[in-house]
């Protein structure tokens, strides 16, 4: 299983990504309705055999395309900064507080990947602190000792950033963890509602970190579609942080030093990992499995 | 609003039903993937201004010519009839035990219509009971009384039946409503898992009423589509009882003295009729609304 596959059973949910992009981007019903066809002509027609965040790009460019707007989420993405910034003073609080700040911090982090339109999980602004109580009480399925004890031992770590919005919390927790040896990557070109540089700006990312782009407009990372640059980072780094079931989907066959911090947004996922929908993971990559 | 449309919501759904079909349908992986992508192409380039079993309608079509099957549901269906014919022993003494027998008889048909392939709400042979116990507690919303009220008063009377297995509890509550004046009607054709004259026989229902086919293979009651002796016959009743949500969606705005039975199983129906999805509904047609 070379990476997570796309599965026939992933087909109506890219259908499903399609028509929420569509209602998102376009106000009018003609034009939702010319798109849409467009989009699942595109399914129809696309290559079945890459990972889910492949074929999300694909679509992605196809919608970006057909609405002449490099950035159709641009919207989504400042209200999901602003909501996750306004809920910072009391996640800042709630991890001081807690017992262990660094197991608080990594809740935070992956309670952020729950701020995604392209799963189906997508959760209203009003409803979000509600959503965010849960992941103090959800078992956090995977290795958080371990993980810190790796960036402990570690002299380059990369930070694989997913979704704006989330990625403010993301800063919560890269403040628990050894100051001057993470960089901060985010996608390369915008993408769905994932996180680009003007996002770890607002979030006020690089007074901490350096922060770069990885060249591909993939809401995941594959490796081969990132810059050179980037694949120089990830191949030196000694660990790798990746936020998000996308990184998961595109990197868990990968052979480094990584560890996975996402909610479980799919079946398909679930499955592959043993954790029900819904939880809150952090689990270290093949190699160290 | 004439009849509920097909809405851009509806899209991926179709998405899902295809996949739910070719996965039904064909073994190997290959096949499948060669259809679900021909299937993909038929929504995309479909039409889009019907209601949605008549969308389902163009879909099943193009599954059974693509399997040059013309059946592709009978193991289902013999599944399901064989499923709800188990049962029909203890549904029979819970009717009888029941204060209101009549009532209990509309909950177990309605519940009956848990047994959808077409619907998401798709119900494992060993879930089925523990569902099933679901519909003596669940709210019934509609009108019992003026339902037996109209068919005490009706000198002719179609029951249009929806599903296979579903079909065998019609028949309880037939047993309830009075002797003599009922027609059944079932799909002309095979379409999904709906009951056509081969599964009213397996059901036992000829014994009972005169049982006819409508001449339509849509997975609900499009007139258009349905034979002239149908549509006689629909003219000619006083009152129409229409079992499932793809009768409603194809029947709810047509001038008759029409009763719905049905499950609500997606949440544009549920919007439509004002009830939550999985609400039991036996509700009075436009024309006594």
């Amino acid at each position: 299983m070379p990476h997570v596959n796309t599965l026939l059973q992933c087909i109506p949910c890219f259908a499903r990504q399609a028509l929420d992009a569509v209602v998102e981007a376009v106000a009018d019903p003609v034009r939702r309705e010319v798109l849409l066809r467009r989009l699942l002509r595109d399914i129809a027609d696309g290559d079945w055999s890459g990972t889910p965040p492949a074929m999300a790009q694909r679509l992605q460019r196809s919608i970006r395309e057909a609405l002449g707007d490099p950035d159709p989420y641009r919207a989504v993405k400042d209200r999901m900064n602003e909501m996750a910034l306004n809920l910072v003073p009391t996640m800042r609080a709630r991890i001081a507080a807690h017992p262990d700040p660094r197991e608080a911090a990594v809740r935070v982090a992956i309670g952020g990947n729950l701020l995604d339109v392209g799963a189906k999980t997508q959760i209203a602004a009003e409803d979000l602190p509600a959503h965010l109580e849960t992941i103090w009480t959800q078992p956090l399925r995977g290795d958080v000792e371990g993980l810190f004890r790796e960036a402990d031992r570690a002299h380059s770590i990369l930070y694989l950033a997913d979704n704006a919005g989330e990625i403010v919390f993301d800063k919560l927790l890269i403040e628990q963890l050894p100051a001057g040896k993470i960089t901060l990557f985010v996608r390369g070109r915008p993408v769905l509602n994932d996180a680009t540089v003007a996002d770890a700006e607002t979030a006020g990312l690089p007074e901490l970190v350096p922060v770069l782009g990885n060249g591909s407009d993939a809401p995941g990372t594959i490796l081969d579609d990132c810059s050179d640059e980037f694949r120089d980072w990830f191949a030196r780094a000694d660990l790798v942080i990746a936020k998000g079931q996308g990184n998961y989907e595109t990197l868990s066959e990968v052979d480094k030093n990584l560890y996975f911090l996402f909610t479980v947004k799919c079946p398909l996922v679930s499955a592959r990992v043993g954790e029900p929908v819904g939880s809150l993971v952090a689990k270290p990559g093949r190699r160290l499995a």
